[in-house]
Formats: C-alpha cells, sequence, structure tokens
C-alpha cells in the first residue's frame, strides 16, 4: 500500500482517531506496529497476549496502543525511558519477539520543524508559521507511510526478556490520606504505611 | 443514564474497542473521565489542552486516554506510581484543574474475583471459572456505570502543579550500538555518549 492507500485504511484511521491528529510518528508507530504483527503473525491483542516494550513516549506508541492491543492500562504496554525508536513486541503464546528499533538517519526531524514544534510549545507560532508546520507535518508522514518497513528499522528476533504479566492486587487504605493504595506501593514511615502521594 | 445506556453510548464502546474488553476497572476510568470532562467544561483534546496525572495504571486509564484524548504517545498523560485510584485533569487553557480520587470501601473487588484473576494469570483457571469470573467482571462494571461519580470519587479543585508540556528534541546516536537516542537521555560513560538501553 501507498501512503495515500494506507490513510484512507481504517486501521490508520483508528490510530489517528485515538491520537487526535495525523504525524509523522503517529505513521512511524503504524510502520512499526504493523511490521511487528506481521512479523509475529499476530492480529490486535484483546487481553495481554502480545506485549509491547516501547523505548520512547513520543507519538508513535499511540499507533502501537491503538493497532496492537498492548495499551497502557493493560499493563502489556511496558514504557523503557531510553529516548529510543525502539520497539519489541512479544507473543505470550509462543514465545516469539522481534524489536525493531530506527535506523540511524532514517528519518529525522528536520530543523525547521522542531523550531516551529518549539513555538507552538511557547505560544509563539504565527498562523502562517502554523500551516507551515502542518505541510511539514503532512510531507514527513507520507513520506515515511512510502518507506519500506525494512528500510525504517533494523528489525531482529529477541529470545529472552518477556516481561511479566501484570500484577493486580487488593488496595489498602494510606495511614495518612486514607485513600485506597495497592500495599505494594506503600512506604513505611515511623511504622506507618503511607503512600507516595502523601510522601511526595 | 443508567449502565445500560451508558455501556449502549458511543463514548463507552470507543473505550472498550480501545480496552479491548469491558471490566469494571474500564467502567471506573468511564466514570473519572466523564465527570472529569464534566468538571473542566471540555471535550476530548486533540492536541495537548488538557492534561491528565494518573495515579495507576490499571485498566482505568484506557478509557481515560479514550476520552479525554490524554495519551500515552502525546505526553499529556503523566503517570505518578502510586498505586491508587487518583486521576487529575488540568486544562492548560483555563488553568482549572480536579483530582478525583477513588473513595475508601467506595468499590472494592471481592475476593473471589482476586482468586480467580490470579487464576488467569498462572493460567490454572477453569472453563466454568472464567466464565464465573467473567459473570462477577460484568456485574462490577454494571455497578460502577449506576453509581454517581461523586459517590465513587472524592472531587476537588486543583490549583496547583500542572506539569509541562512534552518535549521534542533531536536524536543524537548512541556511542556503542549507534541507535539514534534524545540526547538528553544519554548517559556520559569514561566520556562518551551511551544510552540507557546499552547501559541496562
Amino acid at each position: 500500500m501507498d501512503a495515500r492507500q494506507i490513510m484512507d485504511s481504517d486501521a490508520f484511521k483508528r490510530c489517528q482517531a485515538f491520537h487526535g491528529h495525523v504525524c509523522g510518528g503517529l505513521a512511524i508507530g503504524y510502520l512499526a506496529a504493523t511490521a511487528g504483527l506481521d512479523w509475529l503473525r499476530e492480529k490486535r491483542a484483546l487481553d495481554e497476549e502480545l506485549v509491547a516494550i516501547v523505548e520512547t513516549d513520543a507519538c508513535c506508541v499511540d499507533a502501537i496502543q491503538a493497532l496492537t492491543g498492548c495499551t497502557f492500562g493493560k499493563g502489556n504496554l511496558i514504557h523503557r525511558d531510553y529516548g529510543k525508536m525502539g520497539f519489541t513486541f512479544f507473543n505470550r503464546r509462543t514465545g516469539r519477539g522481534v524489536r525493531l528499533a530506527m535506523k540511524p538517519d532514517a528519518f529525522r526531524v528536520n530543523d525547521r520543524q522542531i523550531t516551529l514544534f518549539r513555538k507552538t510549545r511557547d505560544g509563539s507560532i504565527t498562523d502562517s508559521e502554523r500551516a507551515e508546520l502542518d505541510a511539514l507535518g503532512m510531507q514527513r508522514t507520507v513520506d515515511v507511510l512510502n518507506t519500506r518497513a525494512e528500510d525504517l528499522f533494523s528489525i531482529s528476533a529477541v529470545t529472552a526478556g518477556m516481561p511479566d504479566k501484570a500484577r493486580i492486587e487488593p488496595s489498602t487504605p494510606c495511614a495518612r490520606c486514607g485513600e485506597p493504595t495497592m500495599a505494594s506501593k506503600l512506604e513505611t514511615v515511623d511504622g506507618a504505611r503511607v503512600c507516595r502521594g502523601c510522601l511526595a
């Protein structure tokens, strides 16, 4: 499929609806998720059949959540804060895993985009600059979606390091605020079990 | 709306489609997100207009992502690992914020559910036990959705602590693996800038 066909697909529209907008990062996540699922020969996870380890918290992860069913709230999306476009997918049933890592210089945000991103952050962007940023973003999205996953990512089998399943445990009240808290997250202070919110 | 009307609504179905299944946790997130948006008088965030701070990574957060547009990949979903059903929503435009915190004993998972959850985790659950767990989960979902948000949560205005917007920065290669990495996440080892993945 070329970029236009992908952008018209239900799968991409699901990413867009969840993320709220289209951007190059979402396109990178789309490619990573679809290539990862293809490699695992799996569809979207309804429960915890699949696990994703993501080494970034950037836009791409929203496409991964929407497409793979590995979501923050299900506990099968694991964030390792490395600041890298690295994505590992495991299939709990088969034990197979694959890591996709962005190739060096495969896809750089250009300096003008970064300048304009910063202006949106500090609120100084003008209407014409915002239009320019939108156009640059759309071009980047199209460029990414017209790239083959194997050209964008190094793709390698992973045989070890499957994370444990999410833990479920009952709550007990914090000794200070009284709010129900997972017992394993309470800290002992002067003999009392206190939540991290009260200690923050 | 009663539980049945909520479960038939587009908003709840969006949560269900994203999360992959219906459960009491998703229902708690639905109530928190809708009550939070009502309080802020806002709709779903397309970009970073809203921010959510969540004090848990349980199922409820998927409803919050789907309904508020505060998502892991947009950087406007902030996780504080307190193990608490606490949810703070800020509106960047108005500066208004609200925190919802589950009331003590407002809604406990019963011991039988926890026993059966654990059996699903270790794979020892039987078919009849799974059916029992599904029925308990559905009853819990209905019970949560028939509860008023103000009966489930303490709800209070928050005036301080709005998180910064997500940061965007260009990547530089790790000195060991060569993979592009956010410069601020590289660590200096023997004078070289190395990614946390190589150091893990």
